[in-house]
């Protein structure tokens, strides 16, 4: 963890070197997932049995390539009473706020009886990947899962590692509430791979969302145009903006909660007062001893963890919009003024009974979210990853001849005579 | 161009050809862009100056770095009246076409005063690639500019090559008539790599839209996630389904207007009558003959032009769903229950006096539209390749109350125990 002022010298380097720290994966995977992906569109399943035999260490053959429908189920009828009526409360919840996203078809006729305007529609199929082992996270599954129902999307299909053939019955039991149509049991940059491309089994889809290790994010990242993608996704983030009226312990288990997914995920405080600072400091430091992912969350708030001292909380949002972050908490009394300043971030938890955690699980937006700076132009996943826009025009004879001669004159200009041709004809010319 | 009847033995194996000839750029490129963004990524401007002095002949200290706002202001000034009204028109109309695509901001609350939605806002700064040479049209300035300008962005970042220290005084018309905030003299991969990571002389932008050469499009790949980018481009393409109501002349020049863009262009015809699809042919062969751009239509069309005879235009349909087409004309009468039938287009042009041309120009819908395949999963640009959506939520005491013990539950089973922590601290568990 770092400790920063704002008003101290040499701030501005050590504030650049934390906002340019992209914690990102290297060369060699990028080589490593070009080779796999090559195999995999060249030699399909079999590609996929040596991959899985070699990385999962289990025969799909024996194991067997899918898993049905009818274990999702039983797994779902086994599930703890309270766990189902969480994850159903969570479904509904996501499920009501994503279905807002819907976008409306569009059409505007003009003074010349131009009509032109856009239509939306689902893409036909959606992969979604799902991690196997600890990561393995249900909640994940609904949240790249339900955008693509709501958007309409026919065809449904998971992957999912399956390490030593072992399933996670949370995870199934969360994709027969969600109603997967396909389940197959790869992973890794080989499961990307089939997914984008197809094999003799595995049939092609049109988007791969979901999230992955560093193989799978690359593999997404050379895929995409071959396939829609969600995002290009990169360790995760938080950055937490209390005042001293805060509880030191609620903000540093806040700040825990994103340090312990992962070594490489980054947690910053901003306060404006130094004695909250020293106590949430040491509220981290007594919480971490005591989580069953300590091991995990030290690492990850020692390297990348800071808490930033600045003079007044406004001067600490123009900060905030260079780092962009994928989680934004504003946990003081009266958010809104400072909501107000923000340009950049994924999601933001506004006061101070907004736990980021609530929002991973339950409250209905999605916790899939812009990483490493990305919200300067990217956005959560919505309904809209799974749909896209065909734009439409139509001229009767008097539309064309009022506005057709200028892109005669535009396409002669352009050196594009054909172009221009097949206006003019119409018009008579 | 190749000749096909959808009854004929053989005809599936021969259409699955056509969908599945992607005419992508090779893995040469893909290497050499590498080398140029990584020059470009580790040197800045002294790469730039480099690079441009290699492939456009010119030395930037001597011909200046930049464009001058002035100069733009000058070149429209001098602009021919005619085509100057024609560049007013299709930008007022792009202009008001693109404003209803403005995204509307989302809130809602909930039973337990839960409070959630999404906020749009503008990226802070684009960048738009302009080709040099042949292929520098105003109309994609146009196309490319205005619904960054309509989205709100705030600096416009135009980089065009130069060959020679040549520039097209249409291009700088175009630019002075959208607003351009800053043209610099550069282009090819190297531009768009200064453009992602930034060099002393010029700011990283947060997206990157425009058209460009092979090295262009795969620069933009491989930057995807650096920056936001409006598309992985490939060859243009349209596909047009005729009656044979339809004038044979009028359907040969819709076809020539794609083949005249590049020899890697595709235009495809289906009609239910042979005699039509026989007179068509031949209108093409005539009329190909009197372009300037012959030796470029002949080519593409030579080599990628097909013409597919189908038994009725309703079983087009599923057929032209399978190409997903960037252009698709419906020239028929009554367009609207073939236009039911679209799943993936990119635009489509209804009726018989709806040209693409005109929707290339001044009809409103951008021309900036998927390629290859890619209309089963992307849209044509728009206001929202410029914005970004920030989702928030707001608990009190009470709404937490509700939902928070489903969090903890999820966190539990999740093996995330700082999430659910955070969440009972403040349920005071």
């Amino acid at each position: 963890m770092i400790r920063l002022d704002s008003t101290a010298a040499g701030f501005a380097h050590a504030f650049d070197a934390l906002v340019n720290d992209r914690r990102e994966a290297d060369a060699d995977v990028s080589r490593d997932v070009a080779m796999i992906v090559g195999s995999v569109r060249r030699e399909g399943d079999a590609a996929l049995h040596a991959f899985t035999q070699k990385f999962d260490g289990h025969d799909l053959n024996d194991s067997g390539w899918r898993i049905e429908r009818a274990d999702c189920e039983a797994a779902l009828a086994a599930l703890d009473p309270e766990l189902r009526a969480a994850l159903e409360l969570a479904r509904d919840r996501i499920t009501a706020y994503h279905e807002k996203q819907r976008p409306e078809d569009m059409a505007m006729t003009d003074a010349h009886g131009v009509r032109t305007g856009a239509r939306w529609r689902a893409v036909d199929a959606a992969g979604l990947y799902v991690p196997g082992g600890r990561a393995a996270y249900p909640s994940s599954l609904l949240m790249n899962a339900i955008p693509a129902k709501v958007a309409g999307v026919e065809r449904l299909v998971m992957v999912t590692p399956t390490p030593g053939g072992v399933v996670n019955p949370l995870v199934l039991a969360a994709a027969a509430l969600v109603g997967i149509d396909e389940i197959w049991r790869v992973g890794g940059a080989q499961a990307v791979a089939a997914l984008a491309y197809g094999t003799d089994r595995i049939r092609a889809v049109d988007v791969i969302c979901g999230p992955g290790n560093a193989w799978v994010a690359e593999a997404k990242r050379q895929l995409y145009g071959v396939v829609g993608i969600d995002m290009v996704a990169g360790p995760s983030e938080i950055v937490v903006v209390a005042d001293r009226d805060c509880d030191a312990e609620w903000i540093a288990a806040d700040l825990l909660g994103q340090s312990e997914h992962d070594p490489t995920s980054q947690s910053i405080l901003f306060t404006d007062d130094a004695g909250f600072a020293d106590a949430v400091a040491d509220a981290v430091d007594r919480a971490i001893g005591t989580l069953a992912t300590a091991q995990v969350a030290r690492a990850a708030w020692d390297a990348n963890g800071a808490i930033i001292v600045v003079p007044t909380l406004d001067e600490a949002m123009p900060l905030v919009n260079r780092l962009a972050p994928e989680h934004l908490e504003l946990a003081v009394a009266d958010p809104q003024p400072l909501f107000d300043q923000v340009r950049h971030a994924g999601s933001v938890f506004l006061g101070r009974h907004t736990p980021e955690a609530v929002g991973d699980y339950v409250a209905g937006p999605n916790h899939v979210l812009p990483t490493g700076r990305r919200a300067r132009f990217a956005s959560g996943l919505s309904v809209l990853d799974f749909m896209k826009r065909t734009s439409f025009l139509s001229c009767d004879a008097d539309g064309l001849a009022a506005i057709g001669p200028a892109a005669v004159t535009l396409a002669t200009a352009e050196g594009l005579p054909a172009h221009a041709l097949s206006v003019a004809l119409r018009l008579g010319r």
